[in-house]
């Protein structure tokens, strides 16, 4: 395939510039100008003609602002004659609505899916998506990575004699079953049953955690909400200690500071495939590095090699 | 909105034509001829111009052939000047693919839904999706309606002190409970983890079920197989009796035989989404009609009405 | 045609309940929710299958947010079968991005027609686009409304004697001449010449204001700067008094304390296509109501009557 | 371009194991499950990303399982990121309803061409179609290969002194003057004229066949029927000795039992385009293999080499 | 359906007229305007919001002129909110260009097809085909007329005792026996094979005409030449008289004083699906109205009636 | 990127062997075949499989006849299985038809690139269009070449003391602003405001022209009618002496004739974007070669190079 060219939108450069030393690619420029009608204006400042673009945009806060930039990189690069354009999307926040729960209800996800396609993405490249059913909702290509190694090998330094690997909910057990067996632990997993969109109510803890460390493995962590419920539960099961990984750490309301105030949680680990602002505070938040990932499923994107041995390892 | 013109391909006659009944419309004529070299042609035997066609046909085995015939009839009643087709299929059976679990797979419910639009459907109305996500993979507005009102009206001629409503899995239990608050009773529900295709897991049984007669609550049963280990579950518990209900009977396998012969076993209640061939033979399986449900979802989309107050009740 | 429906999203509201007062309809219900993720979900929390559907929403400031606010309003209406979506824009503000004037720009007003499309928008209805251009980046037919025959029934209330309409800039010279031809006016252009996005000149005034009593007559205010250029340009012809006009009454940048606090501008007279909320507490502004035209187009669209002869009179 | 990929359906893996052989490429290996409710899943097994994917199935008996699972592996082909895909379709049984001729009737080659695009394919390779017009209800490019210079090959082992070529229709006349060329032969045609679908009638027959040995040629044989009707004919002509040769050998309804049986056909020769499976007791039936012209042309299409040269030969 | 609204290009406005007389509805006006710079702009010069818009165009020469006419009148119509456009081709001459014949060749009937479906045209009325696969070409609904039943009321006139229908080839044999059942007559065709584009040869006569009156049917007349080669044939049976019948005179290269001037041609009977120019000053030359025909097909589709009853008669 | 293959319509063989001649390629032949009926069929005589075709052909009158042939060899290039091609289309006449300017008025600029688009144009290369919005009209890349680094380096031969650039508008005024700048001298334009189709005003000119030499720098010239307005408007000030510069040398209606009479035109400079049957003929008109700058572009395009620094110089 022809020459890698990477551009970043405004939601996460450093995320971009880590990529870009990762791949020994110079980071291209981009102008984006916001018209004082709120209107925004972008123009890709380098030649791209029959390259392989790369847009590397998370979709995090403000999320309307930084789908519309991405948006409109897709489409110049079209505009510019682009052999290729891949949407990098590190964290796709439109994933959780996937299902119509009400009448007359919009389906985001699909939408959004939709529109990238309108303005340009050949394909798309995003990490532990809140849904594997999302995945059909585009008409492109998506490469679809997970945190699981990084996380694990992350954990691996650790003595986790008496650790077991807690899923807060059954939906993610497959990947904390994966998890644990990459680190040789035993896997346990809450019940939750979500009776409504207000009330959480955690029914049954399947599997034996008494007595041992936790290692609670989430998707996300926006509200931190269920993580708390979940202490609760495994402190009346006498653990002793809890650490708390996740791929994307939103950290919404003041979610990192109510978590780390918790005393028998040690260290909550996450990637940066958001911005993470309060990041530098907080002792016990430890971010892991997620643009090698990203810089070899592009570098495998680009040379036509299998990204899916990176996601379904051995 | 126009005249309704109905037609029906070979998968369901009789379903079609209790639909018919119900609207008091006549069930049109269709030749569906197979020529020497196996290809199916359809010709629709009656003018559809500017009216409301409607084609019924569910996906069940022989899946191909019918989804074949289901998509010339559709193309034809486009060729035709139907004024609007909608797809009525009470059963999709392509539901069950619908996530990307390795590398390189089909995902059949968005291929096929994508199938339908090509053929020329302008809506679907259909019951019971096997996931709520695969609404999102069409294009065209989807009915999703469900069998709950007919079970549970059933249900409700019988004494039913001491029952109790079991999911077999979590992911059904919304619908459980919908159908338990339906009838009054307490629910409860298997927590299953599927860890592979081959085997399936029971984990964990959360809600209160010992001594009482329970009533299970499936989306459908194919083999049985979920049920059967469910039983043995059930029976630890001292269950006293086991009624079984769901939407779609498909009954593959010697199913309907094998979970007769179970003698705590005491009725096994469906609908007639697909054909049932043996049905006359099973002492302890009784059938609903879903025609008239269906045939009203048809005269409120003739109408322009709500079709989601079928659905989504008070 | 069938019933209609109407529905605000969040960007004018009092614009949007106006409009339905003047048709004689309820502004029906939607619930716009924001997950702690940022994302925007929509519902229509009234039935709308069948009917024809109108979509209330400039494109104001935050426009990113209101943009993808009404693309998933359109989608919802897609997906509840409405008989035909209009989207109603009083304010295109991506109309100024219409051209490629550098390389790998990008063209704003063409890539949100498109997702516009996308979505499913059926029709669109506007009003005093940038460029008439524009139309045509639609795949789908747009009502292009102008506010000339509001503007000039209010001024027709004055005494015009020795009164001149000024354009500021020729491209605006024909609304201008028809404006001046309705209130039986001469007119008067400033012949603007755009050297760069920083510094714009006036290079000449063509017709005869001296000593007259001028209207300056414009598609849209932003940041007024091109309007205050031009007042020392009519102070230079001794102009007695300056009465300032035009459809959009963006006010950004505190354009409205800066314009009135000029001692020669008597009256600054909009419309309503944006909400302008720092209205009340400025003397020398007059907004107009644009509700009972856009009702009245959409009350001909409902109808299949001829929009064009509100636009294109006499 | 970019390297082969070569995947097979199920329905002549023996021909897609010849073509590799010539190619000298492996058939990578597909998984094809059939769920309980008679859904299909493909999953190719070996990476296909950035190549040059061919899939390969004729659309034989049983058409309507063949062409699902094709579409489902352009889909998982698309999916799995190919550079370009060709469907080679050696026999496109849908070819023959290639036409209006009721009111309210399939045209199924059109149809199944619209479907072959909508989940994939790039482009397709097929040989000897029913009629030409069925190459223009392709979006994508054809090529359309014929067996002309297989089957000449094959007769000219032959003394041919005193032999006549015979096209059992005039719309196959042409390709039978091509093939008596290559053979330095005369041709002759009856000129079937067919009044309705049951009954054939032959009205002339044009050119000199008496006394001489004729070699038929047709395009495929499905039930034989109207090669027996013109054997009937030739007799009557006192022809001595009869071959017939065909390009796809359908044979339905015991048509090679039938055509063996008669005394003075002396030879039957087809191509394997599609599966022969009671080939091996028939002496009279000789195959030959198409899997030299199919690679060749796969060769061809992959280096961008003229393909039309294998067709429009001299 | 809504009202009805009938435009003409400049292609033939005759039949335009007659068409509106027998429908009742004026024939509404059209501004065909030719730039310096040869582009053409249409306007249709009366509202036409939804209604159901017909706009009469057979594409005769200058075709491409006309073609262009058709396509902008279909898009201005579209921009003009019709609620539904019927393209009405009385002639489309590009079905000749039906098949790939040479490698890198054009298929004109599929591209025109494609380009009438982009402009806007959302059915198509049309007669007599030059071949029935161009109906699948078109991706929306086709109703296609014949002249079958204009022709034959014609001849019932005459005493045709002693006379017979030819066909002068075989695929056009079908409708010269329909043709011949309405008249009560015996049908003959000619076996013509076109071996080279240059040289058409007449291989055989089938049928008895020896000393009768023969009616030679054909679908269209460009030069006559096909006609001219069956009169020598004719003569060699003795057939006594010949009268000529077709759909389409378009009677390029002196067709008409040609044919005229053969003596025992006494009759060229044609329908007016084109102008004919010369039609006054040929005594033997009779031009059918096919207004009536048209104007009823159209109140069909207006109505929503069945058109194929017009066309597959009894 | 793959080989060039270069073809030509009939609108302008001359430049098209002009450009090959730069590229050191052959213009491959192109057999284009108008049948009895007025259509036409084009073959491409030359494989080009998996090359990068460009097919030559400016829209000059003939202008539907161009386009039509444009259309059918861009779709057989497709059919061909060209792996990108390209429209060069030196003179984009329908560029006019850019905006709706009146009810029901079709926008040909619109309709024509979607119809390019449609018959499988991939790529779009063009000069000097009438309005910069055109661009956005089409879905594909478009690259956008001006002539004026041809014009001024043949201006920079004269010496060039008192001489004033002069644009007959503003809406010209950026490009001859920098065409001065190229040539280093002053620039002036004519505020033309276009009150009706029929009479053009000329209301101001800005900028210093008394006593000068006038280049006039225009972007086509078609009546020669602003030019001639222009001229008075220069001799009222004293202009020494007139140039006449353009890119597109249309001169209809005698333009030229009409311009060369002018005593104080000393001269008219254009390129040969359209064929200029009479250029000989005329002593004061100057026709330079644009061939080498799309020669040039049409090597970037193939490279991937950047054409923008062709069209955006430093």
């Amino acid at each position: 395939m022809s020459q890698i060219a990477v551009f970043s939108g405004t939601a996460h450069p450093t995320l971009a510039q880590a990529i870009c030393r990762k791949l020994g690619v110079p980071l291209l420029p981009t102008r984006i100008k916001r018209f004082s009608n709120d209107c925004i204006e972008v123009q890709l400042q380098s030649n791209c003609r029959e390259q392989d673009v790369f847009i590397i945009q998370p979709l995090v806060r403000p999320v309307q602002d930084n789908l519309l930039e991405l948006l409109l990189m897709l489409d110049a690069a079209r505009g510019a004659s682009a052999a290729r354009i891949t949407a990098v999307i590190p964290h796709y926040a439109y994933a959780r609505s996937d299902k119509k729960d009400g009448p007359r209800i919009s389906i985001g996800a699909r939408l959004v899916a939709d529109l990238l396609v309108t303005a340009g993405a050949s394909r798309v490249l995003t990490m532990t998506l809140h849904s594997p059913q999302v995945h059909g909702f585009f008409g492109v290509p998506v490469d679809h990575l997970h945190a699981l190694r990084e996380l694990s090998d992350y954990f691996a330094q650790y003595d986790l004699t008496d650790s077991v690997v807690v899923s807060p909910d059954l939906g993610n057990a497959k990947n904390a079953a994966a998890f644990a067996r990459k680190l040789d632990l035993p896997v346990a997993a809450a019940a939750k049953q979500r009776l409504s969109d207000k009330e959480v109510e955690i029914s049954a803890l399947i599997g034996d955690v008494r007595g041992r460390h936790a290692i609670v493995l989430d998707d996300e962590i926006v509200s931190g909400g269920s993580v708390i419920e979940l202490l609760s539960c495994l402190r009346a099961h006498d653990v002793k200690s809890v650490r708390v990984a996740c791929t994307h750490g939103i950290f919404a309301w003041q979610a990192l500071r109510h978590l780390s105030s918790q005393d028998d949680v040690v260290e909550i680990v996450c990637t940066d495939t958001v911005p993470i602002p309060e990041a530098g505070g907080h002792p016990k938040l430890r971010v892991l590095s997620i643009a090698p990932a990203l810089a070899e499923a592009m570098r495998r994107i680009n040379n036509g090699d299998s990204v899916s041995k990176l996601f379904y390892p051995e």
